[in-house]
Formats: C-alpha cells, structure tokens, sequence
C-alpha cells in the first residue's frame, strides 16, 4: 500500500467522541452566550492581507498565514524581490489573503464595515477557527477554535458585572465546580507603576510578586531589586507582600497603598463595584478573585482584566480570559468604540473536563440500538420500527447486511451499542422485538411501544 | 475617516439572524443525522497539498487555495522557476498545504489514517467549511458550508433506502413539503448507452431528453441528431420519450427497453428493491421519482444517483445528492472501500426557506426582554430577576447604563425585543416588575414568578 496519508502538524482529525464532547462544550457555551443576549456572528476563514497585517505586531505577522494568489501569481509581480530571494518583498505581491489570526480584528473590521447596521451597545459572540503558523507544542495548535463574547459601546461596568456571572453560568453548566475567576484592573496595575516610580518595570513586579507563594517573600525582593526596581519602591509597596482575605479585604489593603494614584483609585472604585454587586447576585459554583498580579493584555486592556483558572485539582493554567479595551476600530478609522470581552480557551476546558471525567454519558452517545438483519423481510420489519425509534429520537440502525450473527454480535460490541433487537419469524407474527441488554446480557420480549418507552 | 474595510470576494460575513438561520437548518440536519446513527467526524481545515492535488482533475487542481509557506520560503527554492515566470513550477516548492476543497477526499484520507480505529460499515457525516477559487457568481462562494453523510464498507441496499428517509426525514424536519427527492442508476444510464450505442453520447443524450417537458420530442430528436446520435439509436429507445407515471411504472418501461443489457437490468434491480422498500416504509412530506435523465458524477458514482430538488413553487435548482461509488479510498492506496453518500446543500436549502418564509419564530428569537435601567439600585433590582429569567432559559438583558428613558426604548424597538420590563422604586418595595408588551403595546404589573410563566 502507498505511503499512509498524514495531517499537516499542528492540526488535528477529530473523532466522532472528540466531536461530540466538543460540541457538548461548544453548546453549553453557545447556550449561556444566547441567555445573556450575546448574538452570533461569523466571518469569512480569511480576510484581505491588509485587514490582518500589522494588527498583531511583527510576531503576528510571521505566524500569518497567507494565501497564495490564485492563476499565474508571478505575471504580477513587478521587482526583483525573487532574484533578491527575499520571502518578505514578495509576499504582498504573490499573496492578499490570510487566514483569520484571532476573532478580535474580524470583529472590528465587522463593527466597522456594518456600523450602519448594528445598534449600539452591541454584544457579540463569535465561535470560530483561528489558525497560527505558531511552532505547535504541548497543547498548542495551528488550527484552534476561539470562544469569544464582546460587548461594544457602553462604559458600563454592569459589563464586567455580567462577564463574572457568565463565566460562573457557563462552568456551572459544565460541572466544572471551583472555577476560580482572578480579576484586576489595568488602573490599578497603572497604580502600583506609579507608586514604584517605574512603569517600565511593572511586568517585572508583577511576575515576580506572582510567585510570593510559591518562592516566599525574600526571594521575591532578590528577584525584584535584580530586575532593577529600588529598594525604596519595594518598601513602598510593601503591603503587597502580605495583601489577602477576601476581595473587599484586598481592595481595602490596595486603597492605602494607592491612596496618591488618582488612576489607581480608579480601578479600585471599579472592581468595587463589581465585587459589591458581585456579593449581592451572588455566584453559583466559581470564587472571585483579585489578583493584583494579573497583567495580562497590558497593552490593549485599559480596564477590567479577567482570567480564569481551572479547579486546583487540575493543571491546567487558564481556562478563559479578557478584559476592557478603549479602542477597538481605531485601527480601521472608526474612533470611540470602547468595549469589553471575554475568551473561552476551548482545548483547555475539554482536558479539563476529560481529567475530571466530567463528559456526561448523554452527551457522548452514540447508536442506542442495533437491529439484527436476518435477510429481506425481517430487515423491512425492523427498518418500520427504526422508523419510530427515530421520529422519537432515539439512534437506531438496522445492520446493513445479513451477515453472520457473530459478525453482527461483534460490530455491536466494537461500536459499543447498549442494545440489540433480535426479530425473526416469531417476532414478526406477534408484532414484537427481542430486546438484548449488551451490558446486563439479558433478554426480553417486548412491543415496539415498549421499546421506544424503554430506550427513549 | 480611513477606507471602509471589506472582505474577500466571494466570502460573507453572517450577521446574527443569518446564523440563527443557518444554525437552525444545520441543527435539524445534524439532529437526523444523529438519529440515523451517522457519526460527526471533523478534519483540518487544511491539508497537505499531496493530499489534495490531482484528487479533483485539472480545474480542480487550479481551484485549490495553496497556503504559502511561512518563514523565509524562498530559501528552499532551487531551480529557475520564478525567472522564468513559471507560477505553476513555483507552487509546489512554496506552498505545502492547502485549504480543503470538499469533504470526500478529507474523509478517504481520514478513513485511511484511521483504518485501524474505524469499525466498517462506518456511517460518517461531516459538516465544515470548503473553499474554491472559483469564480464567484449568484449563489456560488469562494467560503461555503457542506453538509454531507456517507457509509463505507457495505454495499447493502438498504443504505439507498435509508438516505432517501433521511432525506425525507430532515426536510419534513424544516417543513418544507413539496420535495422531490430523483433517483437514477448508472447501471441504467450504462444500460441505455449501450442501447444507443455509443456511451461517448451518453451526456449528449441525457441533456437532450432531459429538455422533453420544455421543448417537445420533436425538438429533442432533432438535438439528439445534431450531437451525432443515430436515428436508428433514437429509433430504440423511443420508450423513454412516453416513460411516465409512478417510479414502478417508469422501471416497467425501463424493463423492456433495457432487456439486452444485464448493466441495465441490474441498475432496474436494484432501483426495484428501493422502491418496494420505500412504499413500503411511507415518506413524511418527498415524493420518490425516478429520472432516467440523472446523470451527475458519471464518472464518479457506480450504482444509485440522488439529487433533489425544491418545491416547485421555488426555483432554485438541486439542494441536494449523491450517489454509490465502488471505490473511496483507493486514491491514498487501500482497495475495496465502497460507499454511498449524499451531500445537502445549505446556502440553497437556507435561500428556498427565506422564499417560502419557512423560517420559525423561534429559531430566530433574539433577546425576549429588556430591563430599562434607572440607576445602581434599581439595575441591582433587575440583575437579580434577570439571573433568575436566564437560569429558566429565557434571553433577559439590562439596557447598560442609566440613559434617558427614550433612548433604552428606541434601543428595545430597533432590536426588537418583543417585552420591556421598567422596574423603580414603586415596583422594588412591592417586589414587582412593569411588564411592557412592546408589540400590542399593553403594560401589566407581575411579579418574577408571573414573568418567568409569561416569558417561558
């Protein structure tokens, strides 16, 4: 036989129970998105090169993929970038189309394009692929689906109020007990910048005060003072080290610290607000928390910072994200569309999920029952009561052919069919089905309405 | 402001109420074929180009979206291609991947990767983007959705007679009565070219008469004799110029007319057993026709041919089909893998749905109720019903911010949204809501359980 056919890297085939235990995610998703009034979009798999390039920074346009021109490419190309051997000149010439990079641009580009249509404020889902010409690791893909909610035009922190209620909505459907949401507010990370006298450096700190459990308070400092941040600063923020408790315990901690910081009392005043109507509607399964090391999005998110973390028991790193941003369709001329959004991280939540042994057995089911095919006439006696089974929604299949009983026996064990229907001539006559319990291996005789009772 | 961005010809965006559409048919397709027992498989959106090239003839090959290379791709290539201005010399040395094309040629790979993890007969639908280079014209993309459902490894007729219920079965789903599901066999079409005598007319032939009802036998005869067809071969099959009736009537004629070919009668066999079986199941809301004009995929399909077409009311051509083919996999080297598979054909089924106005309320219900905001206290108030509406399903928002009364009611009109709650001071202390009924314009005073019960 030829040489056996392959994937490219970084992509996957999914299996018919891979499909179904995404799809169960994707609709419990899909569900909570529609409830809290989120309308789905979608946008082409590729847009226009000049839609996409620049809008990630230079890493981002390498991991790009291009589309080349379709016809006779070259006749267009004008220079000598070829003779020259250089990829990057000629790319533009041979290529204006890309693969869709992230749900954000496309969205923009869609707020913008439509903005005659959409009324404002807008809350949109998007559950779509994103490819990246990313090198694939451990859980990182080339071919991935993003799980985006966004809500443009409106400053309203009942937003932010609404995203931690989502969030909590969507794990709670999942079963996923012990989410924990981390918050924090770009202001106040602007804040402790401010107050350590070197905003240059506040990604040093954070990721340095982020490991104070793991490495303790001294070494934290060494790491800190190495990184170039002044002894004086690390006194100065020194309630940091020792910041706890509850949310309400932490702002409180924050608001001496921040006291001379009109931005930084800013983004306390905001998750304030949040965390206050956050105790008041209160959260069915996840915790909230402030987490004044999150710095994710530093230099997009110019409110609310979200990040969520999978249950202890698993590690698994963050399970969702996002945040506020001010400016959305700046970068496609439209100014003042602020916005906030989240991101489901997919792959993630399934492994969560699957580590947890949390699929439901309805969720990934597949045929319910099996009939034997003892040849013509018992085969169109078992395909008007596949029928029935059907119209009540019940997955049924007639085994195609005749074929030997252990044969048939076997294909039902190997597709792990709970049940088989075994109706000959005796069956046929009183109008009935032999009904086999693959797992129990018992065997009744019943009527069609008891057999759709009995799998429905 | 900057240019209006755009997106590539031939693609679309979907904005919400066109997804609510086209999920709800590709719901209903997926809930059948669930119930059929067709198992979801999902592949790369991209494929090696090994994989796809030379699977879809010349034309195809040049349809094929290449994805270029990343990185400096030019340092790989070696010979005087682009000097020479060769774009079709080029490609392969800068292109290694590229977009899928169909849905077939992924699955033989899959089935082939797959082998020793597949259980044969193995019933498989997929439902995932392709994407052409072609020309864009009406109703044609360069970025579409198939829809397909196919089983390998069994030649049993019983899959025929399944597919045409499962026809049947999802457009009864999306109520949409009046389809006439054709049905051909190419054994019938071998059988009829033998009969004329030149199979290289077959074509010639089947698009000739396939014009009988429009233009008369007359005219017919004289195209047949235009294109090279003997008169003496016209002579010999004059039957099919009065084959009329039911399915059973049309085989009776072709019984005759076919009697020299055993292709043919075997092709008439086999649509016998369909028939019999078929009447004898019943169909919901299609009509089973036989059309000896059928002739897609000549080269392709070896036994049955479907295709179906809309209510007459509509014109809009195929919206679905199919067909048997002796031969999946042999492309990527394993033998003997025989199928049948029919495809439906989303963008036509969504257009003929739009024209018959068959789209049902609830599939494409927005948001159910807006809460008017007045203020911290009173949004407080309402995110708590809100909560309580969501957790029962129903799509209940809060107009973000505490705007002028006007502009929350203009925003519930122009998404309308069917109900208004407007809930202060008076409606907190008597734990009330104002219920606003947006359409008959009537407002009522109930409280959260009379909501839920209302909106449910």
């Amino acid at each position: 036989m030829a040489q056996k056919p392959s994937i490219p890297k970084g992509t996957r085939d999914f299996s018919p129970i891979e499909v179904a235990k995404r799809s169960y995610i994707m609709n419990t998703i899909r569900t909570q998105f529609q409830h809290y009034g989120f309308q789905p979009i979608e946008t082409p798999s590729f847009e226009k090169s000049s839609t996409l390039m620049g809008k990630y920074g230079e890493e981002g346009d390498r991991l790009i993929f291009k589309i080349l021109n379709s016809g006779d490419y070259l006749s267009k190309v004008k220079d000598d970038a070829f003779a020259k051997a250089n990829s990057n000149a000629l790319t533009p010439q041979i290529s204006e189309k890309a693969l869709r990079y992230d749900l954000t641009v496309p969205f923009a580009r869609y707020v913008v394009q439509h903005r005659n249509d959409i009324v404002l404020p807008f809350k949109r889902s998007q559950m779509q692929l994103v490819w990246r010409a990313d090198n694939p690791q451990n859980n990182r893909y080339r071919e991935f689906c993003q799980c985006d909610a966004d809500v443009v035009g409106s400053d309203s922190l009942w937003q932010e109020v609404e995203f931690v209620q989502l969030y909590d909505a969507v794990f709670t459907a999942l079963k996923l007990e012990g989410v924990t949401i981390k918050m924090n507010n770009r202001k106040i990370l602007s804040g402790i910048a401010e107050v350590i006298g070197a905003s240059d450096k506040l990604i040093d700190f954070t990721v340095a005060l982020d490991k104070l459990d793991k490495i303790g308070k001294e070494k934290v400092i060494a790491e800190m003072l190495s990184k170039g941040i002044s002894e004086e600063a690390i006194k100065t923020v020194d309630p940091l080290f020792t910041i706890s408790g509850s949310f309400g315990d932490q702002l409180a901690t924050l608001k001496g610290l921040l006291a001379t910081s009109e931005t930084g009392m800013q983004g306390i005043e905001e998750l304030v607000f949040i965390n206050e109507a956050i105790e008041s509607l209160g959260l069915e399964s996840a915790t909230l928390q402030l987490d004044v090391t999150l710095a994710r999005g530093l230099n997009y998110y110019t409110g609310a910072i979200f990040e969520v973390a999978a249950p202890e028991a698993v590690k698994m790193g963050s399970i969702g994200g996002g945040g506020r941003y001010a400016d959305l369709t700046g970068i496609f001329g439209l100014k003042d569309v602020s916005g906030v959004g989240i991101s489901f991280g997919l792959d993630r939540i399934y492994n969560t999920i699957e580590q947890l042994d949390l699929f439901p057995e309805e969720a990934i089911e597949g045929i319910k029952v099996l009939f034997i095919n003892f040849g013509k006439e018992e085969a169109l006696y078992a395909m008007k009561a596949i029928k029935q089974l059907r119209s009540n929604g019940i997955t049924a299949v007639l085994y195609p052919d005749a074929a030997k009983m252990k044969k048939q026996m076997t294909y039902a064990n190997r597709r792990e069919i709970p049940f088989v229907i075994l109706a000959g001539g005796e069956e046929m006559e009183n109008k009935t089905f032999a009904l086999k319990d693959m797992v129990a291996g018992e065997q009744e005789t019943v009527t069609l309405d008891a057999l759709i009772e009995r799998l429905k």
